[in-house]
């Protein structure tokens, strides 16, 4: 990559983040009224629904912690970011059983709790990027006890009605990958103390149980004991969700000097290119299977916005990492077909949701899971990755 | 409609069930091995995934109960509708709480209960079809206790970790409507006491709830009381359902010659055409909503097969009812269209899932919610429908 892409690959993610995905969020989303963030979003910031999803609250929250201790310290940030989080405080938690909603309504009255505690995870992120903004260590605490309800919910939780029987037991990528961003967040935000372990159990689990050498994919739902399951929700991958784990995966190997967790990271995402990069129409889908049978999700073919901000870094990493070509044009491929397809250049922003030809299905750029998150995060992972030193940039 | 293509299109109805749909399923979703119905089959009938879902298991053994009592006594259905009722005696119902399960493994061991209680209404309409083929009174009382148990489950259930608060209760079009259909299923099956107290109960419902002459519309979700809910899932309207509430609302105003009922029923057609009918494509969408601002499913805008089946019916049975040239008009339309893009000519049956703009999107057949019901039992109403008398018939 030469200095002049790489120049301007710079100036679009940067400037698209401070200048076009955050100010779409900060005009539209902010509830003066009733506290926290609107992110059910019309195309030009109209609010469609007045419901609260509580997993934005915390991702925008943590998005702007994030860029005040990381890009400036500017006081809009801040105040946003307890504008967040103190919507949280007051409205995340049931105090029946101390976990957290997925859903309340604009006033904060609870609506939906899940079977899963990602709520969580995003809160969890959300305090400790405040905590460290503001040195205010009862917010580390809550970051902390947040992150460990997440970690034990794995483990401990005993659903009196469960969806599923025991009859086959399965786990999920979501629960290991999770854990990895969450801990290494908290690591820089709160100085959490056992997050190399954790961030070392999840990527075993991941590599022992989810990462197959014999399908050569990254499993979605395997047996507890990391075996393939012959059902349709068994052979279902997710090449966002395996995109996502292998860049954080390169990331941490990145950070620890460890080659081998680089190499996992590459294999992860040469695996999942190859089977989730649509040959046809371009663009990623969003769910494939193992052996080609057809999966039963409804909208597997359809291209949402999220997996392709994961590719997005996850090559543009690879190719900082290794300087391989095959990187830099994965990269280009799906850089390009996103900005073209998704970026909504009347408005601003990404809209979510595509058909498999590239067509909108959705003028929403925002509803109970789109929010001011993947997006965003891709714009200042690759604004970091460019304006850091690489092997790969040639001068 | 002239005589030709009355005849023409009896033909396609009638031998399209006997000869086509029929048999790909007696002939690829038998499971003798382990008794019941395999029916997630890929195109060519191949069996992808060998769970069992219990609808399917009762709405094949309804069909096949159903032809033998009504169409003509072939052994073979009955020896199937059999195979299909002693699977769910054996497998359908949890001793623990009596309640049905919604899936099952292929040898029939528990995987998945759901929060509502749809397996045994079509339990009950299976039993029933067995019962009056055989005079085995025992069936006439499996019958109705299942469909009891699918009644008493609206008012009485109260799950222990349920999914939504109480904050915004709601109702939805499922429950009345498939009460009607279902008791009069079991009226004619088993001469089932109250049916006709139900049905008058359940049309009330939906005519003073769901109903809404405000909006010109049938709204799937509404709240106790029957107000409009101001929410992503309160505007979501569901034009499948609201077709096929309207053909049970006119087929039941036809048997007792309720004018009012039939009136019922054509609005909720015609309310439902304008809304649901895609202008720009063609074919029924999945889900629009009240006031044009985007719905939150990610496949709202896809073509699944079975709003068409049930399009197919209610435009049939409006035009047989009225002579009204405008509904043989929508009949021919949709007709033609569902014909042209979701009939397989190579190996028979009809794909269940294109994207908007009518191309494919999965090549199943079948799987946990597509099986021999919509189609065969689309095809069966509009053969019925055209052998019979009607003032519409010009000759």
């Amino acid at each position: 990559m030469d200095d002049d892409r790489r120049n301007q690959l710079l100036a679009t993610y940067r400037d698209g983040l401070l200048n076009d995905v955050l100010p779409f969020w900060t005009r539209h989303a902010v509830d003066r009224e009733h506290g926290g963030f609107l992110t059910s979003l019309d195309r030009d910031g109209t609010v469609v629904d007045t419901d609260k999803s509580l997993w934005p609250q915390g991702r925008f929250a943590w998005l702007l912690g994030e860029l005040y201790n990381s890009v400036e310290p500017r006081e809009e940030w801040l105040e946003l970011a307890r504008h967040g989080v103190e919507f949280l405080d007051r409205h995340a938690v049931d105090p029946v059983d101390g976990r957290m909603w997925f859903a309340v309504t604009r006033d904060g009255r609870p609506l939906r709790k899940r079977r899963y505690a990602f709520t969580e995870s995003f809160a969890a992120i959300a305090y400790g990027e405040y905590a460290q903004a503001t040195g205010r260590d009862e917010y580390a605490a809550k970051a902390e006890a947040a992150f460990r309800r997440f970690v034990e919910h794995g483990t401990t939780f005993r659903d009196p009605s469960p969806k599923w029987t025991d009859t086959r037991p399965t786990a999920g990528l979501g629960g290991p990958m999770i854990t990895i961003v969450t801990a290494s967040e908290l690591r820089d935000s709160i100085g959490l103390e056992d997050a190399d372990a954790l961030i070392d159990e999840a990527i075993e689990t991941i590599r022992t149980k989810h990462v197959n050498a014999d399908l050569r994919c990254v499993l979605e739902t395997v047996s507890p004991e990391g075996e393939p399951i012959d059902s349709f929700d068994g052979r279902t991958l997710n090449p966002g969700h395996a995109i996502e784990g292998a860049w954080f995966t390169m990331k941490e190997g990145r950070r620890r000097g460890d080659n081998a967790l680089v190499q996992l990271g590459l294999t992860m995402l040469d695996w999942t290119w190859k089977r989730g990069w649509d040959a046809e129409h371009g663009g990623m889908l969003y769910f494939t299977s193992t052996d080609g049978r057809p999966v039963q999700e409804y909208w597997h073919d359809m291209k949402f916005w999220w997996p392709h901000n994961e590719a997005i870094i996850a090559t543009l990493l690879a190719y900082t990492l290794t300087g391989d070509s095959k990187y830099a044009a994965w990269h280009a491929l799906v850089h390009d077909w996103a900005h073209e397809r998704f970026a909504d250049p009347e408005h601003g922003e990404w809209f979510g949701y595509l058909h498999r030809d590239g067509t909108p299905s959705s003028s929403l750029k925002g509803n109970w899971w789109k929010g001011p998150f993947h997006l965003p995060r891709m714009q200042l992972e690759c604004w970091r990755l460019l304006a850091e030193p690489s092997p790969a940039w040639r001068h």
